[in-house]
């Protein structure tokens, strides 16, 4: 029963049958594979982009960091939510790629809102050289608190963007999970909304760990290139990149995997409201965030549940004090497991 | 019949098999895995350390560059080979992960001199602060010409670093083929003669992407750990780094890949040797350099063999020009395919 | 009538003399001229800290972003105030000499608070390698609103720090201000209640541009030396830095200078409540914050004086509009022309 | 009798005049001062470029590490001479400010030809993302060894730049001193021949620490304006760096300068010679290298005369030996100094 993450579960049996048909003879190096070929052609398909340049690194920090890098100088600031992965958990990756940059934290606890959003950027008012200059905006779809955005809020934030003249970094780490759930095309949720960089997330949703960097404007594909180069983020055995990426394209693997994914957060969520339990968030996603008692968090701990919990006062043996308790699915849970967890509330 | 670079064959199938006996239910990230303990616990046990650190990484480049970041200051320079891969092919790596350090190239075409290192260490002589301070001493073992460093020239380079206090760096990323030639322990051709940081590759020896940077000296561990996920090179789902090492190190596979390699390249010395071709270099491990006309060099292109060359007149045609051309074997080749290439001789 | 910033006032008379009588013949470049030998006794005694190591730079980014650099790795992170110089006045400059460390930008908006600052250590969290790790803190005194923090004030905020094994930078752009109004030591202002490196100001007070940064614990002079030659802020005709820095000190020129400009404020202040003015802020030392409507405020700006403003609506013709004024007194001003000032009111 | 550098002497009484002169009242900070459009003014008819961009650092190392990273992308290598003060004297510094990129050594050991320039260019050959990009080349007038390239050395090493469309950088520490000896106008010996950026040099030839930047394309204006204030090196009161050009400038005190230090070596180079001392390099600017028998070293030192020597055999007794000797004037030597010196051949 593990809830802890997304990122720990196993690959997609298509992935690794993927993997295993790719295993032979020689490929050449570096992404000149053919399977590039077709991860290039299917993503210009499936995102309407003909003149995409896409790139794939195996780690969603290092597409988040090289992608704002090569959007970002290093004397600009970046403006992205307090709780945005860029700032919290990648231990300061983008100061480190963008040179130096700064990440300017725009008010709130999940979801930007465009009057925050223009309220920080005008913060970093005109001051001529001396304080930093307005660099990109980073939205993240599906947020770190589970939420997704409509796409009329991503539409009024990017165009706060546009206002600036400033681009936009999308990190969609669980962009198939915004896009399941949301009746839009990936050309909406993305380019046709003034995205400029996507980082389109596989190792949460079943690869072993690829994500696509896409630029929808192409003038930097060059300087990516060697951002990503230079960052040891280029693999010579590329293919085996390609072949997970094949594997998510071909079929939607990427839309079935997300759907399984929301779906058994629903049915875990109607679980957890069924049981009476306060819910924290809204269930968007394949995340959710609930208050539980003591007690209740105990006993699943010791049916060896895992999952991570915030206790406001851990000194305390009070079974009726609330946690708070996040639960992630991933698209291998069965409903089994589900059940089972929910046995135990 | 591809002979261009080891780099680029395909996975070994234990290896594959290994990855698979990984994929079943969660495991937990970042290195957290009971794999990656195996991982340790052998390395531990082939190096005759058990006080070493060691690290994962997916990339040749990125295992270079952490481990030199580790060793160098900003305003230190790195003494190598001109030939060194940390100069010639990583695009900046190491000067983007030690923050701006130099490289200083000790004269020589292939293996470096204990008297051209000493010359270069003392020509970075004392100007106070207005110089680059010395810095850590780059190895590379294999050369990235083929040659393997006895132990005696390996250990006479250790000293003169020692010499001046320099810490050691061993760009192992042919380490198992050096070692599969030389009758010698892992611990003698590395800690035992004074490498700090051995970079013992896998990739070009039958993984799929897997390099572990062992640190003899543990001190600087955490601080490789922060560079590491700061660098975006920590994996969440790192049980599959772990597998692919696992499955190296069991029966030994490393060494019978790294012995079949050269094996196999010694199959190609002997044939070329009897078609009169010339050798440029030593055949010690998995890859020689010869002179081939063009005539013939033309023949084997239109074969379809693929191999470089350098062509010092390319306008020329004349047929009798000499190219010098560099082939590479890996372990997955088979005495059929050596054969029919020698065949186009 | 020049209101705008104490860093545009001429030089003192006594330390254009000091460069006059230091313009003859030759001098050791690079700080090994003998003025510097009294600079270093000079602070060592006025600190009384006989191992404190004492450098010399241009300007007041260069003092701070290189006293930061010594104290932080890349991969951690600054806490300091919302309106700090290092964030908000040097364009990244802090991110730049630290390899691209974070500032934590600990909530309010003049003074920090000690619980504020725990907060946000705490608010740091133990998340392993995954966020930034925790590093200096660093204090402005004088605050940049023209506040100064009590002995007692500071006292508690760097034992916050102390709590956490952190580092205390002290950002001492006009620190002879603050010492000339708190009956204290300069050691009782620093190194005694837990400051590491100081940025002992002289730009603002009367020099031509010098900044001493004081090193209370040596350790890592060597690498202050390094990090400031490779920031092109050593000077090789240091003798005239040394210059001001003796002209500043000999004498007290330092304490009278800022004794004059804390009196110039006090006299501006008075008027200023006479004639009904509101306050802002304490006025402490030299800065003070006002509101004056736009009726005011442009009789001023006719009239020729030159300061800061903030105006909340700038397209606005109502004379009664309250705008937000800043005014910095130097030691140079003279009272007729600060009564000429008030005059307008 | 201090013949070390030309770094070390005095401020010429006409530019502390205008130190004097400046010091009245306020001026606008950070280069917005009346002087510095003057200084603007001035270098544009002089340099005949009414289009650049002029700013003024403090050092040398400032000004050749701002110029550089204006034109030298991260991934890049700046072609230069191995006896280069960017390779040998800075630091590191060009490595810090462009973030990381790379020198690429030029062979030769003092002026750089045409022939070594092309083919360390070409050495850099296309591979692709691998190797560093090619950037910059950088030349320096006069050159560290005291060399001084004529016009068409200079054009032909412009040429070969061109020729791959690079730019170039001249480090003109000592502009002034080749421009005295050379026949030609400062436009012929920068722009018209293709420098791209220059770093015209003060603080060598009478000025307290003062060094122009000139982009004669001013398309980086504005980075490099940012790039000076992150890197610390925009001044406040800024109008003391203008009062020190405007000095230089005004009735061409900086040929004079130059003049009279060419001349003064000129004098040390006919008794020297008179004397049969051994000339090691041609004698063109204010520098020069000879041979001294350790005896002769021995008296001169024991005269109490300074100067840079390199002894070959430290160890030795023998007062037959030779050393070589750097022996270096500038504009305010007096005969009488330098007679003294010879007297004691």
């Amino acid at each position: 029963m593990y809830f802890s993450s997304d990122n720990s579960g196993p690959v997609h049996p298509e992935v690794m049958e993927m993997l295993a048909t790719a295993n032979t003879g020689y490929a050449l190096p570096y992404g000149a594979d053919p399977l590039m070929d077709e991860v290039r052609d299917r993503l210009r398909q499936i995102f309407e982009a003909p003149q995409a340049e896409i790139y794939l690194v195996a780690t969603g920090t290092a597409a988040n960091a090289l992608a704002l890098a090569t959007l970002t100088q290093p004397w600009q600031t970046v403006f992205c939510s307090p709780v945005a992965h860029i700032h919290e958990d990648e231990c300061n990756a983008p100061e480190f790629f963008t040179g130096g940059a700064k990440l300017t934290l725009v008010p709130g606890d999940d979801k930007m809102t465009p009057d925050a959003l223009r309220q920080s950027i005008i913060g970093e008012e005109n001051r001529g050289v001396h304080g930093p200059q307005r660099g990109p905006v980073s939205i993240t779809q599906v947020t770190e608190r589970g939420s997704i955005y409509t796409l009329d809020e991503l539409s009024s934030l990017t165009a706060v963007a546009k206002e600036f003249d400033l681009p936009v970094h999308l990190d969609g780490a669980r962009f198939a999970n915004a896009l399941a759930r949301l009746n839009c095309s990936p050309a909406e949720m993305s380019w046709k909304i003034g995205v400029d960089t996507l980082c389109f997330g596989g190792t949460k949703n079943g690869l072993m760990g690829v994500e696509a960097v896409i630029l929808f404007n192409p003038d930097n594909a060059w300087e990516f290139e060697l951002r990503r180069k230079r960052a040891a983020h280029l693999f010579s055995k590329h293919r085996y990149l390609s072949a997970q990426m094949v594997g998510y394209l071909r079929n939607d693997l990427w839309l079935r995997s997300a759907r399984q994914a929301n779906a058994n957060c629903k049915r875990l969520v109607d679980g957890l409201e069924s049981a009476g339990v306060q819910l924290l968030n809204s269930p968007d996603a394949n995340m959710i965030y609930v208050a539980l008692t003591r007690a209740v968090h105990q006993r699943l701990i010791e049916a060896g549940a895992t999952f991570n919990a915030d206790d406001p006062a851990p000194a305390s043996n009070n079974p009726d004090d609330l946690l708070t308790v996040r639960l992630v699915c991933d698209w291998s849970m069965t409903d089994a497991l589900i059940d089972q967890f929910l046995g135990y509330l």
